[in-house]
């Protein structure tokens, strides 16, 4: 009988570099049996984060060796330049097992990016149902709560009783692996509540379902964004949400586990929007990667270039007195931070619905004034550290000066870029960096540049 | 009878302006009646969503007018600033009837920021049973698993059969909310297994628990970080987590809804830590957030003046030549955004440990070589820039050799400084962009000036 100490403790991850190196060795002297030793103890993650770090060759060996104890799951684990990999490399007839074997979402995921023909094959191969629930979450687009759901769940009609659910769920073989509520439908499938599985529990068997559901359901549009269905989950503390197409039938379940990757997802997609990344994962090639990152680095060129315009519109100046060559990219620089900072926290409330019509007069307000506080301190910091190093107050005051002009530029360009955007109907997160450092860089040669010209020369 | 037209759909937020004005003027007219009525329909996360768009004493007023129809889970789902500001503005008497009816980490989340006596006083008013519990949560540090959990759960021993849990279920009064699987403990309260409710369902009344039980739990220790314990969830897809004190003693339970929380959280945590902004709420007052922002700003003034001095080396060059100070910044800034491309890329695969000792080294040539391409791309489009805009083609050749030097400086500063902060035992997120940019910015003048006064002059 296994014990406390046998069990798992978060913070061990199973995947060692050592066991990488054995497996891939293993595989290369073509020793199945020692590969399945190996392996035998990993879950579907584990398995998922072993294919990754093998090399492509040693994916599909690695699967053809283990043969039936391969873990399907582990397919739908990978990510996504890896499956896309594997299903190339993959027989279409082991791929339509494991699709059988996977539930509808992960199956989707599986075959999604597969040529039509190889596609085509591996769905003529299913189940009749099962081919339709997979062909349906294709329909919808990538990213919505189609793609996400699954087309297993337990549905039962209002007149039923709690003792006639539990001899259903314990009668039929075609459930859910896992699931924590029931839902009830009218007979056009049409969802009118669902029932906990703890509640089930408790009520007595000739209890009816629809004295004991919950009528206030949560329900998810098919077409509906996946972000969207994540901030309800998030909101409501949901476990799970019913699905329904354009005429309200159930036609799916969104459960809490895929949620939890939508939410990590799309912050992540937010930070690497913001650095100005696209879609790359860590085993991506060098030329995919840089293919990746160049159109950003471009635009930011470009923005450069545009403030190197306004640099030499002073070169005369800059000639008198190379002290200003000096200090200027201070200005533009902090002027680039403080814009960072107001613009983050602008594009994660706007991400998170913290800002809205209601309170974005105050916000843009606060963050104006912050603007102005923080160029107050740091132009004290720096007209000091001028006075010393150049022992001239009149070039202190010119910088000083110019830090508080380019402060309250970059709150203001730090809020009012991304909200403009919001409203505009166009991602924040990708957009707003450009605009706010070409805002702050322009503003802060041009503030502390024109400054110096009428002020010191 | 519910139907589907009645239900919620994703996408709806029930807290609109009117309504927050509406509220705000019923309040102020003391017309409790027509505050009930506006909130009647509202859920306590939009309940908690009206309390942080009113102004502080409208929501004591909001509280007091709703009197015992008030939902306390509103408490515990409001910003930390607004809940310390209700925290202590609301009678002891109240927040203790609110700690009794949320759940353990709920009510420890409402009082962890009250002074020592406020919160004893508080906890006196309690059960002996709640105290207890509630004190255990607060004992632990924050944001370790023990301060998530709650102490309400359902354990039971291997030899019971299914008949009796589900009899034990049905007659206790003291059970969690909702639950989506029971735990099976020795006799010294020692995890051993857990079955979900799906499939006590399923299975017949004489059956032991023993017998149907998964053995293979994920157990998380009470001091287990919670980013640690959001992984796990991720990773495994668990609704639940049993969580053990450090005698292996089952303590309470970490559900998936708190673990959503944290997931977000973190994200935000790095995205923020990044832009070197602290913990600011968007309801935050002016002082306290340009509080929290100034540090990070003076950080970066102090590297902005050390590359100053690096400019300031080559003042007699920039004197003969001031073309050199308006290109000067253009290789500084795109050093600095490909640092922060490479940079983010690596502080988010340490956080979802996609980088590991296995894979570091691989990781490291990959970026270098992305460096180096992306130079070569960059360098390129540069020096045909300044060859029309200057005329000169030496310049051109400069300035493309400096950015190919300061683009493989970036990505390799952009990756072996996150790594090295996160060996140290670091975290990555907040230190690192300063770090970086001032390798950006020094090695940008200094290639470039550097170059310039050895080629050209």
């Amino acid at each position: 009988m296994g014990t406390a100490e046998e069990t798992h403790t978060a913070g061990e991850t199973a995947v060692g570099e050592e066991l990488v190196r054995a497996v891939s060795e293993a595989l290369e002297a073509a020793q199945a049996d020692r590969v399945r030793a190996l392996t035998a103890g990993l879950r579907a993650p584990d398995l998922a984060d072993l294919l990754e770090l093998l090399e492509p060759a040693a994916r599909v060996a690695l699967i053809q060796a283990l043969g039936a104890s391969f873990d399907y799951e582990a397919l739908s684990e990978v990510d996504p330049a890896v499956r896309d990999q594997l299903a190339e490399a993959l027989p279409n007839e082991l791929l339509a097992k494991a699709v059988t074997q996977l539930e509808t979402d992960d199956a989707a995921y599986l075959i999604e990016s597969l040529e039509p023909a190889d596609k085509a094959e591996i769905l003529a191969r299913l189940p009749k149902d099962e081919r339709a629930a997979i062909e349906r979450n294709l329909e919808y687009p990538e990213e919505t709560a189609g793609r996400l759901m699954q087309a297993e769940f337990v549905a039962v009609a209002p007149y039923w009783t709690v003792g006639q659910v539990i001899d259903f769920m314990r009668e039929t073989d075609e459930l859910p692996d896992r699931f924590s509520e029931i839902f009830v439908v009218d007979p056009a499938f049409r969802v009118v509540g669902s029932v906990e599985l703890s509640r089930l529990l408790r009520t007595k068997r000739h209890v009816r379902v629809e004295d004991i559901m919950a009528r206030d359901r949560h329900v998810v549009a098919a077409t509906a964004d996946q972000e969207e269905v994540a901030r309800q989950f998030e909101r409501y503390d949901l476990m799970s949400a019913p699905v329904v197409d354009e005429n309200q039938r159930l036609v799916g379940v969104v459960t809490v586990d895929d949620v939890v990757e939508v939410i990590q997802d799309e912050a992540e997609e937010d930070i690497k929007a913001m650095a100005g990344i696209g879609e790359e994962s860590v085993s991506g090639t060098v030329t995919e990667t840089a293919k990746s990152r160049i159109p950003w680095l471009v635009v930011n060129l470009a923005t450069a270039i545009i403030a190197s315009f306004v640099i030499k519109q002073f070169d005369a100046t800059i000639e008198q007195m190379v002290a200003l060559a000096v200090l200027m990219p201070i200005v533009a620089s902090i002027g680039g931070n403080a814009g960072t900072q107001t613009m983050t926290v602008t594009v994660r409330a706007l991400a998170t619905q913290q800002i809205g019509q209601v309170n974005a007069p105050k916000v843009v307000m606060r963050e104006a004034l912050v603007g102005l506080l923080n160029g107050l301190v740091l132009s004290l910091i720096m007209a000091a550290v001028v006075l010393v190093w150049f022992g001239s107050g009149q070039l202190g005051l010119v910088i000083a000066a110019a830090l508080i002009v380019n402060l309250l530029a970059a709150a203001l360009a730090g809020i009012l870029i991304p909200l403009t955007l919001h409203v505009l109907d166009l991602d924040p997160a990708p957009a707003a960096g450009v605009f706010v450092t070409m805002v702050t860089d322009v503003v802060g040669f041009l503030a502390f540049l024109g400054l110096a010209t009428l002020w010191l020369l």
